[in-house]
């Protein structure tokens, strides 16, 4: 299989981390966004959304949306579970999951960034900020419901896959997620121990540039 | 159950579709959001996003986000079936919900274009109109692969109940479905054949306006 992605992109994020917990290798392929080639002809053809991540089966099927991919691994490699086996449960994880991936992630990708800032001249960054922060506390709440050492329960979720991203975009934003989050604070601490989020982190992939670039 | 849901709030309109195709009725109970009720105390202990629709179950348990809804009810009510059975087909599915729910819907929901508008003085139709043209244009290019009668196939699926809302929505802002996006208002029109989405119509909703007042 191969993964569209770019390095620093949430979403795609979210899809490597989903990989690695289930343990699948993937060769990535670089999508460079800040150079528009996802608005190209040749990327456009494999995912008309121009956008990352997109995972291509060996039978050349091309997959795109985080969620859409999360749920297929799953479906397809069902050990270990990255989405609760009980109902509730796993409409509670898919909720979470959905506050950041609709709630907050769409406010503050790049194209929605740039388009506010040149067309209607909004501060991108009071904007995410704002948005950010009113998930978070909403992810914060929730999770009292639902969380053990993890978002939901005791292992590694699609909610932990689209938490752990969008705190690192939070702090990027200057924000202080162990002051204001501290329920999620503990959750990222705990994945930043797994082996499955470690590689699947921003600075670790190929395209990023030396820690002196970033 | 219950469902709490405003008239014309599209998220509420997908989960309405959803029950009506799995041919369950609830109770419909009105969140007047132009009132900010979502906001009160009392709608923020049932959900934290202070937003609409919350499922609520018969033994109280609280579900939100309508994709974590319409998942829940495939998997407890399984017949008819409204994601494909097949993995790749249940992904794109997926995918196609997502560029509605992720990539449209949060651009221009009530309380986004609110705040564009108020602090940073955005216009809210020309920002809506250009992420829902971005989104359809690329739902329409996906569904090319995937349509039947439907969006995925020869049966409803939740891809069409994000789809049809959001057309609603389209032709709110003076968008021509039909001349833009002749793909979409096919499936759209087959859709409106169906008793499951003449019911869950904004427009026949407990607490819509009457029509002079709409």
């Amino acid at each position: 299989m191969r993964l569209y992605a770019y390095w620093r992109s949430s979403c795609s994020y979210r899809a490597r981390i989903a990989l690695a917990l289930k343990g699948l290798s993937v060769e990535i392929v670089s999508v460079p966004l800040l150079d528009g080639e996802q608005m190209q002809a040749g990327f456009t053809a494999k995912n008309p959304s121009q956008q990352v991540p997109v995972l291509e089966l060996d039978d050349g099927t091309l997959l795109g949306q985080s969620i859409a991919i999360m749920e297929y691994l799953d479906e397809v490699h069902p050990e270990p579970p990255i989405l609760p086996r009980d109902p509730v449960a796993r409409a509670r994880c898919r909720q979470l999951t959905e506050v950041i991936n609709s709630g907050v992630q769409p406010m503050q990708n790049h194209y929605v960034l740039t388009r506010l800032r040149e067309e209607h001249g909004v501060d991108a960054k009071v904007h995410s900020i704002h948005f950010i922060d009113r998930g978070l506390r909403a992810y914060e709440a929730l999770a009292e419901r639902t969380a053990g050492a993890f978002s939901v329960g005791d292992t590694p979720t699609i909610a932990d896959c689209a938490l752990v991203p969008q705190l690192y975009n939070a702090r990027r934003f200057g924000m202080d997620v162990a002051k204001d989050y501290p329920r999620l604070h503990a959750i990222d601490a705990r994945c930043a121990e797994l082996e499955a989020f470690q590689v699947a982190h921003p600075d670790r992939q190929p395209d990023a540039p030396s820690e002196g670039e970033r």
